[in-house]
């Protein structure tokens, strides 16, 4: 199996893996491959985390490409098409390809496996996704992930090589739902941090967390999606974890935009991607493509795309008039 | 209006309404009840809170009934129905009754409207809730939650009553779906709570959370109510809140039995009813009926109930073979 990307979550899945298989982990910078295969140790993303004492790394993307009879893709969405053209010479035919990017195509709006079938097609393309925050699951604590493929029995042969005694794999084959899930729950992780961030309290963070959730699977259900998709893992859990954990960098962008700091400020002093910032945008005008109504979803982009300040935001969500609970608002 | 029960949730939802409408208040203790009528304090369950000006209490409860042109019964499920037999002479025809209490019957199992309808035949039977912590809304959070009546048009008379600025009230019909919810999310809170207690962080508990509201709502489904309601305020909304915040006694529970306290110690320490250790045994018994697989309520019924250990019912919750996500476990 081949993980293309060697961020604090590909690292994760990477030495998850190599306890079922033999696993190489490609990273763009050679001196980060090398301290991997040597010292067993990603000091950029997962410092004082030992890795699995296999894993090998690489930085040669025909070498990582070449070898795979999995790759699975741990590469943000904005590097996402370009990293994937680059392997698709490399990559042999059938391959199945699994995303673990949590997001839109900026520019597109695309989902990762819809990248993936544009740039390798005929190659199975799934998506690995649920509640894991990285330094959790490496620390040993139990955890839980969807795998879905379009073809369920290969979800099952991944699920065997993923899963661990405390890294539960379930099969799926929504995933359209669960990639949608994925990105979306970055939005309402933002909006939960901004609600902590004015000290509003567990019933707010609650329900905006619920209501964010109302908003993605209308949306998703909209694109294709599975409802019951939204209420799993993937959606809910996923929302729950990012919108509470204090590891979360979309919840945390949230909470100090509330306290008066910028989108730029908050993303600079951190070296990970807030996938949540380009999300907003895309399921803003995916809704708006799709007709359904994100209240949260606009609120959310207004600010952290266009200078809203969280306050207006705030309070424009807390203003609209209550009618029956199904109702946006 | 008249609110029948003065612990902290009825109290809160007493001095808020009390801003729409006349209130009175009944509380079995006469001190207390002249004391919130005097005081606007009610030092029993809300010391430090100013309770709106206007709301007065008694301890009478024919003079309570008397009065109501809606019934709010915030009693406990052990006590709601001797409570309301107490009043049934005493309320006018075609009065309302609101239940708050979020559990069943002990013994039959009944939801809280049914028994509602059992004792005062003819009257329209509903509910509130929602993610609503009691001091938290007093405090002024905002706060969301939902009325659900038989009929709509009932429903968006209370809440015309009942909502303020930052108390927002939704209206509904699924008075099945609402009440089970509410029953159930106890149970999940011991659940995600117990989690805590074993410092199992927040993937684990968002896993718990998001597969115990799995279980609310093939429950809930089977009993009758829509699947939707599960998704939000009171059924995921609720969920979220109690089982995170701290103020939850559900979850405290939760954390202390996972710390090795049993259930009589940590019932004992608190004058509050921790509504969850009934509802784990309700919960189960209706699943049971109802052919519904929970895994979850299983355990934290044998737990609560049964002695089981919370480190033999944690295993066994995590080693459940993964399938499908659909597919329980």
């Amino acid at each position: 199996m081949t993980i293309v990307g060697a961020g604090s979550w590909g690292t994760t899945i990477a030495s998850l893996a190599a306890r079922n298989v033999p696993v190489l982990l490609w990273a763009r910078e050679p001196g980060l491959a090398e301290r991997i295969s040597t010292t067993h140790e990603n000091p950029d993303y997962l410092a004082g985390h030992s890795l699995h004492p296999e894993l090998k790394a690489t930085a040669s993307l025909p070498a990582a490409a070449e070898q795979a009879d999995v790759v699975v893709m741990a590469v943000p969405t904005h590097a996402f098409r370009q990293v994937l053209a680059e392997l698709t010479p490399h990559v042999r035919p059938w391959v199945p390809v699994v995303s673990l990017a949590k997001g839109f195509e900026e520019g597109t709006n695309n989902r990762m496996t819809e990248v993936i079938t544009e740039e390798l097609p005929g190659h199975p393309a799934g998506v690995l996704s649920g509640p894991t925050l990285a330094k959790e699951v490496l620390a040993g604590l139990a955890a839980a992930a969807v795998i879905a493929m379009p073809d369920l029995s290969v979800a099952q042969r991944l699920q065997s090589l993923m899963r661990t005694s405390l890294f539960r794999v379930y099969t799926g084959t929504d995933v359209i739902g669960v990639e949608v899930g994925g990105a979306v729950k970055n939005v309402v992780a933002i909006a939960a941090g901004m609600a902590d961030g004015f000290g509003t309290g567990d019933n707010t963070r609650a329900m905006v967390i619920s209501r964010g959730v109302a908003e993605m699977t209308r949306l998703g259900v909209a694109m294709g999606g599975d409802p019951a998709t939204f209420a799993g893992l993937t959606g809910l859990g996923d929302a729950i974890a990012t919108s509470i954990s204090p590891l979360s960098r979309n919840r945390t962008l949230g909470v100090q935009l509330a306290q008066g700091k910028t989108v730029d400020e908050v993303t600079r002093s951190s070296r990970m991607v807030t996938e949540g910032v380009r999300a907003s945008r895309a399921s803003r005008e995916l809704a708006e493509k799709f007709g359904v109504d994100a209240p949260i979803i606009g609120e959310i982009d207004a600010v952290v795309n266009e200078g809203r300040t969280p306050r207006e935001a705030f309070r424009g969500l807390l203003h609209v008039e209550p009618a029956t609970e199904g109702e946006a608002g």
